[in-house]
């Protein structure tokens, strides 16, 4: 069958086209992508830290006031959960959703299981966790935190370990619970006593010890998650608001907490200071005064440096401490109300999130030079697909 | 216009045909990639790890006996150096070759610039280092391993650290040397007194310090990358051969070394045992028996298990080491000469290569259980993609 020309362009026109459905990026890598929360917007951005580029942005996520991302171990897909308790599968390569439930009535977060089949969700309300087929999004079990008969607990902290096992706290239960999902259908969770009020955890980069702060009490709740018969046990007993209970701007992120050159670097809550503890003895070795009330305090991944934002209203500074020297050695200001920062995976730039200012700034770490800035509606937290690689994100 | 159904039907195939052409993953990311080295044929297998397959086989990368890769940081691209001198460029997307060198007459591996803008080659013959354009793989400066006029040395043990930065040892000359590439046309080279016939070396996770084993003398060299000024001191006196001069049947690959809890856990030279000792002190704290002349010992992500393959004639052997109880809690054999282990990236499946048996087995290390078993041609090395995203590899 032959066509006439016409036809024939035409078909050439529509083959092209055809193939134009296909989105621009269609061969491209994963390992150098990311996303940006517009939170006021309900949208993200996905990006690139190869050129330092926006790509696409994806609308449509809900409420993320307070947005946390965990993505697939082939890094194509964001799981991105929101405060209304939305759960939005991404897809960074087509750059559109592709799967989205509202899973929870409010929510604050969530991870994904060593394997990467299992996502997990944390939830505020109703309290518990809930685990859902990666791939499908289908709910496949939930372990209510019903610490008594009747008596549910906000969830927090929570973090994934190996053995698909996740650790979290309770806030109102005091307690810290490991659950067991080798069988997603059928979990199984052992409880810990931790201590009055845990408001946040964070598990160390190797995914042994889980630390839980506390809200009602000084210290600092540890679990050793390879021997964790033993029971949690107190550390840092001087850590937290004292007695004098000094006002607190805004509560600091234990996510943001770092491990460097065997050293813990630790925000201090309620003051001027960044303290470092000993990652072994878990003593406090030292205080590093800064300008404001720390509110993440992140180790570039090397460990030389430890980035720092503040709360309200310090909160257009960053200043860098030198993990040897012990001091701060760059103050400056990247935008109006610095709310996030993420380092590319081998910590030659950082990317850091103005709310205010609305843009993204990228800086470069042993320079500190701006390298690129890129405009953003209301950004906050800003997230690599390489956290897929890695334990505990 | 209106087309008749039967040539409306051929647009729409002509439209799936065009888009055909684009390669079967078009749309896949590429954090769960990897390629398995078929070394006697030249060949790399392109495989992924998120449900265990080989999805293709690239040829034409001429003498693979000794190879060694490296990611880009996007991880579309593997850098594939063979012993015969040559440079490969794989695109794991495509599936092809996307570039091809001889760079060299000998050389034995490389590695990726922190920013992932260079190639850098170390080679033994003519010794150096040479750095290329990761983009099209144009040499753009080399530094010869000239120590003495005239005296060229082999270079072993390349690392990427911070700041576009290359550290290796140099063989005959006895020395360390840190090259910048800040200026990737006119890098700058510090040299450091290392003690005799540094074999090879690595860094430590962080990227700090650089280890050097020694041939000539018992001990290792040890250089803090973040005050290099203090030169190269050595630790591990009694590391070694050692006065009797213990017969060897393949000095084992420094880069297997592990970090785990604190520890460092090294192969002994020659003696059927793996040497733990405080990566603090640097101190010899434990040894631990095991089936025969370590090679590789690998400490999974998480740092729980060390992973130890052997010289001839144990090398069909595997064992594992539990760090908390500094004993092996299991022995298997994957097939006929081991040669070498790879993680995943999260840890939960390692991927070993038998040479022998013309086979890649993955095994879940939590069960130890087989999961898959790949064909293989005689393969050696298995690298996944998830290196791109960290230093010193």
């Amino acid at each position: 069958m032959r066509l006439r020309p016409a036809i024939a362009s035409l078909v050439a026109a529509l083959a092209l086209a055809g193939c134009a459905t296909t989105p621009p990026e269609a061969l491209r890598g994963t390992g150098d992508l990311g996303v940006v929360i517009e939170r006021a917007a309900g949208r993200v951005q996905i990006v690139e830290h190869s050129t330092n580029s926006s790509l696409a942005t994806v609308p449509g996520l809900g409420d993320l006031s307070h947005a946390h991302v965990t993505f697939s171990r082939d890094g194509r897909f964001a799981y991105v959960f929101g405060r209304d308790g939305g759960l939005t599968k991404v897809d960074l390569l087509a750059r559109r959703i592709d799967k989205r439930i509202i899973q929870a009535g409010n929510s604050i977060g969530g991870s994904i299981s060593q394997d990467g089949r299992l996502i997990v969700a944390q939830n505020y309300e109703p309290g518990g966790i809930k685990a859902f087929d990666a791939d499908t999004l289908e709910l496949l079990s939930e372990v209510p935190a019903e610490y008594a008969p009747g008596k549910f607990s906000k969830v927090v902290g929570l973090a994934d370990v190996s053995g698909q096992r996740f650790v979290y706290a309770l806030f109102e239960a005091g307690e810290i619970w490991v659950t067991d999902f080798t069988n997603p259908r059928r979990p199984t969770t052992t409880r810990y006593p931790a201590g009055k009020q845990p408001y946040d955890g964070l598990v160390t980069p190797d995914g042994r010890y889980f630390l839980a702060g506390l809200f009602g009490e000084d210290g600092i709740s540890l679990l050793d998650l390879w021997q964790p018969e033993r029971g949690a046990t107190k550390i840092l007993a001087g850590y937290g608001r004292g007695e004098q209970k000094l006002p607190v701007f805004k509560m600091p992120h234990l996510r943001g907490w770092s491990l460097a050159g065997g050293q813990a670097w630790l925000p201090a809550i309620g003051r001027h200071e960044v303290l470092v503890a000993d990652a072994r003895s878990w003593q406090e070795t030292a205080r590093v005064a800064v300008k404001g009330q720390p509110v993440f305090v992140m180790a570039r991944p090397d460990g030389r440096q430890v980035w720092v934002n503040f709360a309200f209203p310090d909160n257009e500074w960053v200043q860098v401490i030198d993990t040897v020297e012990k001091r701060v050695v760059h103050t400056f200001s990247p935008g109006k109300a610095v709310l996030h920062m993420e380092f590319e995976p081998r910590g030659e730039e950082v990317w850091l999130s103005s709310r205010d200012s609305n843009r993204v700034s990228v800086v470069n770490t042993a320079t500190f030079a701006t390298r690129s800035e890129l405009p953003a509606d209301a950004p906050s937290g800003i997230f690599f697909t390489a956290r897929g690689q890695r334990i505990g994100f």
